[in-house]
């Protein structure tokens, strides 16, 4: 696809202010309408030939109008094809090739960067070849993460976003998203249970930084010296999560300068959750040690198991101690929109700070993460730098609306919009149908493995949340009488099932060890367009991959 | 627009799975197509009634394909239509309100979050409004910002991503994307002028967390011990950066857990340059404090004042004391790829480590920030932390790949795609010339103004970068004899005339005060759209706005 004479020609986007050829040729081009021809936008007729036509040619350029609007609506046409192949079950999830292949490129599908430009044929080409060597996370059958599905109104979202591309440091440049951000900040502080006028937020770069935030302004209010003089100014601080919590907890701490050593892991029961007596256990082991307690993360649906820590006993505790509660319902937060499951999370109106990724099981495209706090004006303070050559307080409006002095970062994505757009087409109910319904299809895979043979739950208790986890079992396996001889096999089960399973395409679900329990599957829900025929599919699938292991 | 009888219905969400209503009727709805009814992307007669459908009927409903066809096309004809807006510079830059105005909802553009999903229609509406009340950033007439513009390979390359929806933390689940962020991240150290195999690098969420990222690398790297043992465990250390640096790196500190005041601001010249014997001499002072130097960045284009620090003279000093050499380059790494321009970063070669933000100079999208570390796997020994369950290594495929464990966050958005596309419809010539025309116009702004009545610079050196920073100043204030009072006065000029500039929509540029310089215009330029005829148009509409002041 490469036009082999491009060193030849002078460098067209030379031509960006003066270029005058308007090309109205009527020659459909035979590489970019290809295989999607059939299935057309119904868009005028082509009259633009993209493989003499350069990036210079399309708006800003003086007759960049309509070359720019055939190119977009031709770009909308490759993405319309894919959504559909997406909504397709019978479509592959994915095309699966080594890193290797890509790097080496694959039939003409190179990735490496030119000095001169290509036409914008070849880059409608690079489009089409990236989505079809990329994986199709919003597919039915596509269960390896806690976010998947592709969401219309929120895709609409992101192009819209795309489009504005703007900046929420301040208002005056991203004036309606900026008061979308505060308008659903206080509906979530709302759901959570928190007073309408005590609590603020911001919406951050994913979960790991949300939790970040959480120990960066508990350590700051508890501690505000350390902003300007360091750790080294205050006394040796712990935090406490349960085993069973995300490893983001951890990551923080190092770049916090606290120190991973001073996470301290609590031991949780056999379903995951944090035992209330192991923390307070812990707590005072860790003061015997001549440490402070400062913070204590409970969990609201782990990554593995969807576990929920018992949420007011450890409000009971963290009241006791004088301790900074925070809830990683990054996960979890979602069930707060259901009145059928919210109870799991009884207590978290106790928290002082939340985090929750309506990216996961409320459906919306990535990343959209909320950390939620529980105390106005401490965000500000604890991250502002004042620096007044980026955000002037003489402005004409009200600058309190400036959200630059919130953040650890200075620009910041626009993750609000997708969200906002969606909660208008939905409302709060259609959240949570589409919740209530993964969480259906959850129960129905765990009833399902429980009476199938070849197959052993990780946990023998119906799922709180949509984690499924399981072993597939090989005869080969089952007959081994040492239980360590027996481990040892069954702990390449699942790599070499999801392995063929990836390489024909079909499905993708996650597998791990955790503990001392060797590789399982883990499945999850929380793609809308999943349906019990799919869940089917999928242990059909294992088992057609796994029997013969 | 709202539909006051939406109480009454039954919520149109609990049709998702079975809803069979197909509407087909060729009513052409009056509110959705409005005002752009002329300018339609000539697509197929509309042939959905949007105000009784909701988002229910899109995809994955069964029969949702059409109406996702046609709800998509509806919405890219609302982003078309904003996007020749954008680019007719006959158009305002925006359409300023008030946030109480906003939140009070204008004409019906409510941003409130209904419990009961609203019609399509209504979401077509929002859409519309959302852009109508917001800020056009790539107006040939938008200065406030170091990013601004909309280019459109871009804008597709951003569609694209939202439409592939997922995650840079494993090659499994975005294998184009990981290999694309490797290639360009080999690209940049090329540029850069580092050797082949001995960098690494990962694109962050903007310039701060990409400076917070350097520090953190660079304190690892030092005392590895801080990862496990805390801040507690190490000396006291101090970083350095010129007085006229981004104030990301103040944030990092207190982030790290270093302290804000050990941030030692150096001296620059009257260019805004950091001055090496300064340097020096901070140095030694620190030292004799007892606080070990560690880390110095230098800024290769200042915010305000666009000052390259001169990044030789700081390496030999680095070299000589073993510090950690950062380059600050999120604005001006874009200049490396001018063959005119380059020589201003003359010495980055010998950094340590290098930020350089592509949405900046280069005119990606939002957000696209490139972290540049000299030492291959140093990210990753510094920030993993051995999640088995997240990032299995017994994987079919070379899980070096993978990059989750290098990031400080777990999920992380997928930047790089636009760039790369925008890479291969340019070529690194498309980039060059784009960045050179922006400088031609910053030295035609700053001739302009030089020989210009009532105008004053800040600098009388022609602009080392795309920065000009200017006073207007009115007769009202010329005349007044006493220097305080008329530093009083004009300061409050910029602040006045941008005021009136934005009520009007026209035009927006930034301004600050700085140091003992009360409020001045900063203009910059990145948009590749903007004419010597846009930058006429400003200075006239500063003088027309501030001539009576």
């Amino acid at each position: 696809m490469h036009s082999s004479d491009k060193m030849l020609k002078p460098c067209p986007a030379e031509d960006v202010h003066f270029q005058m050829i308007q090309r109205e040729k009527i020659i459909s081009c035979p590489h970019a309408c290809g295989e999607d021809k059939e299935k057309d936008l119904h868009m005028k007729h082509r009259d633009s030939n993209f493989s003499n036509m350069y990036s210079s040619e399309l708006l800003p350029s003086r007759n960049g109008e309509k070359n720019t609007e055939q190119f977009l609506l031709e770009v909308v046409n490759i993405l319309f094809s894919y959504i559909k192949k997406t909504y397709d079950g019978n479509s592959k999830v994915l095309d699966f090739h080594h890193p290797h292949q890509l790097l080496e490129g694959l039939e003409g599908f190179s990735l490496e960067l030119p000095d001169q430009p290509e036409s914008l044929e070849q880059i409608l080409v690079d489009c089409r070849d990236t989505l079809k060597y990329g994986v199709k996370t919003g597919h039915p059958r596509y269960f390896n993460q806690l976010s998947t599905g592709l969401d219309i109104v929120g895709l609409a979202g992101e192009w819209l976003t795309a489009t504005a591309n703007t900046n929420m440091f301040t208002y005056e440049i991203a004036p309606v998203f900026i008061v979308m951000e505060k308008i659903i900040l206080k509906k979530m502080h709302e759901i959570v249970g928190w007073g309408e006028n005590e609590a603020d937020g911001i919406f951050s770069p994913g979960g790991s930084i949300s939790n970040l935030y959480s120990i960066l302004v508990a350590r700051y209010k508890r501690f505000p010296a350390v902003k300007t003089k360091g750790m080294a100014a205050i006394p040796r601080i712990a935090l406490f999560v349960s085993e069973h919590s995300h490893y983001s907890t951890q990551k923080a701490a190092a770049v916090l300068g606290i120190g991973t050593d001073y996470v301290i892991a609590v031991k949780c029961d056999e379903r995951g959750k944090m035992i209330p007596s192991e923390l307070e256990a812990r707590l005072q082991e860790a003061e015997k040690e001549g440490y402070i307690p400062f913070y204590v993360s409970a969990t609201a649906g782990t990554t593995v198991f969807g576990a929920f820590d018992p949420l007011a006993h450890i409000a009971d505790i963290c009241e006791k101690h004088g301790l900074w509660m925070h809830v990683d319902a990054a996960w979890g937060g979602g069930l707060l929109l259901s009145k059928k499951h919210s109870f799991k999370l009884g207590g978290i109106e106790r928290a002082n700070s939340v985090t929750w990724n309506p990216h996961k099981m409320m459906g919306v495209p990535l990343q959209c993460s909320a950390f939620l706090v529980r105390e106005k004006g401490l965000l500000e303070s604890c991250n502002q730098q004042c620096a007044a050559y980026l955000f002037q307080s003489d402005k004409q409006y009200n600058v309190d609306f400036d959200t630059g002095d919130k953040a650890i970062q200075c620009g910041r994505h626009v993750d609000i919009f997708k969200l906002w757009l969606m909660w208008k087409a939905k409302g709060s109910c259609g959240f949570e149908l589409q919740i209530n319904r993964c969480m259906e299809l959850a129960e129905y895979l765990y009833y399902k493995l429980k009476r199938r043979e070849n197959f052993q739950l990780v946990q023998n208790t119906e799922p709180e949340h949509t984690n499924v986890c399981f072993w597939y079992i090989p005869a080969s396996v089952k007959q081994i009488q040492l239980a360590s001889e027996r481990n040892r096999k069954l702990h390449k089960v699942a790599p070499k099932i999801k392995a063929m399973m990836m390489e024909e395409g079909t499905t993708m679900v996650s597998y791990q060890p955790y503990g001392d329990k060797v590789n399982f599957f883990r499945m999850v829900f929380s793609n809308p367009a999943t349906r019990k025929s799919d869940v089917d599919f999928l242990v059909e699938e294992i088992e057609r991959h796994g029997k013969d292991l």
